[in-house]
C-alpha cells in the first residue's frame, strides 16, 4: 500500500510522515500531494488570526472540542504561530487543557515552525491543508499570528477567516490593523470577561464601517487581485462580519461561534462566494509555482559565477540592474 | 537636454517630471533609470518607519529643517504612508510646519499613494530613491507607515532605519512588532513629554534584549536572506541601537537625533557594512527584476485562453497545480 493510500484509508502514521514530506517539500511530499489533489475540495478551512496576548490557541482548542462533541466532526489543527501552545510556547492552562484533545483520533493538531521566507510558509501551510483535506477531516482550523502579510496569506487559503481580538490591547494602536479587519469574516473578543470590552467592540464596530466588506483584495507575491462576487453586490447576499464575544477559557460563547461559522460557510455556498474564492486561491497557487520553476530554470541555465559577476558590475555601479537582466537573459539562450 | 542631463543639473521641473514617469514605471522613465544610474550610490538613505499616531511625519519634517539649517545638506523626502500629511492627511500643526520647509530649492518632497502591491511599491521606491540620488539630494528621507512586511522592505532600501514609537500606544501589543525591532539601527520615543515614556522606553529595552543586532535578515518576495558582516562578529564593531526620546513638535532632541544618525552612517562606512547593505540590496533588487521579466515573457508565450484553460481544469480537480506547471512549461516551448 502507498503513503496516500494509507492516508485515504485513515492511517495515522502515514498522514503523520506525509506531513513532514510536505512541510520539507521533499519529492515523495509533492507526488503525493499530485495523488491526492483529485480527493481534495470538502473540508472547510477556517484561519483564526490574531495578535499574541488576545487567546486564539484556546480559542481553536475549544472550538475543536465543541465540533467533537456536538457535531462529531473530524477537526485537524495547523498552528503557524511560534507562540502558539501547539507549536511549543504553551502556558499551563493550555497545556491542560489540551488532553481533551489528546488520545482522541478524530483531532490532529500540527505545529508549524514559523522560520523562513513567508511566501514558503503559506505555500506548506496549503500542502498540509490539502493532506488534510484529502485525508477526510471536515474542518481545518489554521491558527497564526496577527502580524502583517502572514495572515492576509492565510485568508486567501481560508474560507472563513476568524480575527481575534481582546480587551486592552491598545485600542489606539488599533488604526494599523484596518487592513487585517478587511480579511474578517468573523470578529471575535475574547477574555470578554475583562474590563474593556465595550471599548474594544466599539473600536472594531467604527473600524468595521470604514471598511468595505463586497470587495476583499487578496494580496501575494507582490501581485493584487481583486476578487469579487457579482452576486454579493446584491444587499441580501452581503456578508456583513459580526462582531462575537467569547471566554475561551472557559467556553462561553463557543456554541454561538460555531454557529456564525456554519452560518457563513452556508452564506459562501449559496451565494456561489465559496467557488469564487477557490478559484481566486489556485489562481494564485499556480502562478506562484509557475514563477518559482521559472526561477529555478533560469538558476540551472546561467552558471553561478556568471550570475556573481553580473551581480558585481551592478554593485561596481559599471551595469544598471535592468541592462544586467537584459544581459542575463540573452546569456540563457545561447 | 534630454531629462536626465537637466535633472543633473539640478532643473527641479524636469525632477518632477522624471519622478512621476518612475513611479509609472513609464519606459522614459526606465530609460532615465539607466543613465542616471552610474550616478547614484552617493546619498545616505534614511527609513522612517513607525505606526500612525507616533507623529513620525513631523519627525521627518524637524530633521530636514535641521539638515537645512545647521548642516546645508540637500534633503529629498518620500512619504510612503498615506496617512502621512506629505501625502494629504494632515493635520493642521502639520501644514503650518510645512510652510518652513516649502520654497526652499534645497528640499524636495514626494508623497506616493500607498496603493497597489507591496512590492511594486517597494520598486517604485526605490526607483523614486535613486533619481534623488542621481540629481545630489546628500539625505534621502523614505517615511513608511508601521504595517508588517512594508518597512522591511524599507530597511532594504535603507542605510539607516528609525523606528518610532510613542507612549501610550499600547505596551501590551508590541510583542507583535519584535520583527520590526530587528530592522531598527535606531529608536526613537517620539512625544516623549507625555506620561507613559519611561514604560514605553523600558518596553522597547528588553525586547531589543531578545532581538540579535549581530544578524539582520531581508526578507523579499518569498526569499529569505542572511546579511551578516564577518567584522560585525567582534564586539566592537557592533552596533547596539540607541533609544532616543524626542519631541518633534518643538524639535527637543532632534539635533541629538542627528548626531546618531551621523553616527551610524560612520560606523557602516567604517565596519564594512555600507557596502554589505548596497550589494545585499541590489542582489534582491536584481532577482526582482529577473523575476519580473521571466513572468513577463511567460504571459507572452502563454496563449490567455490556453492559461484559462488548464487553470480551470486545477479548479475542476482534474488537474493538480503541479502537473498544470508541468503541462505549461512544456506547451511555452512548442
Amino acid at each position: 500500500m502507498t503513503l496516500t493510500q494509507a492516508i485515504l484509508k485513515g492511517d495515522r502514521l502515514a498522514l503523520a510522515r506525509l506531513l513532514s514530506h510536505v512541510e520539507n517539500d521533499s519529492p515523495q511530499g509533492r507526488a503525493a500531494l499530485i495523488e491526492l489533489y483529485p480527493h481534495t475540495g470538502r473540508a472547510h478551512m477556517i484561519g483564526v488570526t490574531g495578535a499574541p496576548g488576545t487567546g486564539k490557541s484556546s480559542l481553536v482548542n475549544q472550538l475543536a472540542l465543541h465540533y467533537r462533541r456536538t457535531e462529531g466532526k473530524r477537526i485537524a489543527i495547523v498552528a503557524v504561530d511560534p507562540s502558539s501552545p501547539f507549536s511549543g510556547g504553551a502556558v499551563l492552562g493550555d497545556r491542560v487543557r489540551m488532553r481533551d484533545l489528546s488520545g482522541d483520533s478524530g483531532v490532529f493538531i500540527r505545529s508549524m515552525a514559523s522560520r523562513g521566507s513567508l511566501g514558503g510558509l503559506a505555500q506548506s501551510t496549503a500542502g498540509l491543508a490539502q493532506v488534510f483535506d484529502a485525508a477526510g477531516f471536515d474542518k481545518i482550523l489554521i491558527e497564526t499570528v496577527g502580524a502583517g502579510q502572514g495572515e492576509v496569506e492565510v485568508a486567501r487559503l481560508a474560507h472563513t477567516t476568524l480575527v481575534v481580538e481582546a480587551p486592552g490591547l491598545g485600542d489606539d494602536i488599533q488604526a494599523i490593523k484596518a487592513g487585517i479587519l478587511e480579511i474578517a469574516d468573523i470578529l471575535v473578543v475574547n477574555k470578554a470577561d475583562r474590563p474593556g470590552v465595550e471599548n474594544t467592540e466599539k473600536a472594531l464596530r467604527s473600524m468595521l464601517e470604514l471598511a468595505h466588506p463586497v470587495q476583499r483584495t487578496f494580496m501575494h507575491h507582490g501581485l493584487a487581485m481583486s476578487v469579487s462576487s457579482p452576486k454579493e453586490d446584491t444587499l441580501e447576499n452581503m456578508w456583513t462580519p459580526p462582531i462575537l464575544r467569547t471566554v475561551a477559557l472557559d467556553g462561553q460563547g463557543i456554541p454561538e461561534l460555531a454557529g456564525w461559522i456554519a452560518r457563513h460557510e452556508t452564506h459562501l455556498r449559496q451565494s456561489g462566494d465559496w467557488m469564487v474564492r477557490e478559484r481566486a486561491r489556485l489562481e494564485v497557487e499556480l502562478e506562484t509555482l509557475v514563477r518559482e520553476e521559472l526561477m529555478g530554470r533560469f538558476r540551472e541555465e546561467i552558471p553561478d559565477n556568471r550570475y556573481e559577476e553580473i551581480l558585481e558590475r551592478v554593485v561596481q555601479k559599471n551595469l544598471s540592474p535592468w541592462e544586467a537582466v537584459r544581459i542575463l537573459m540573452n546569456g540563457r539562450l545561447n
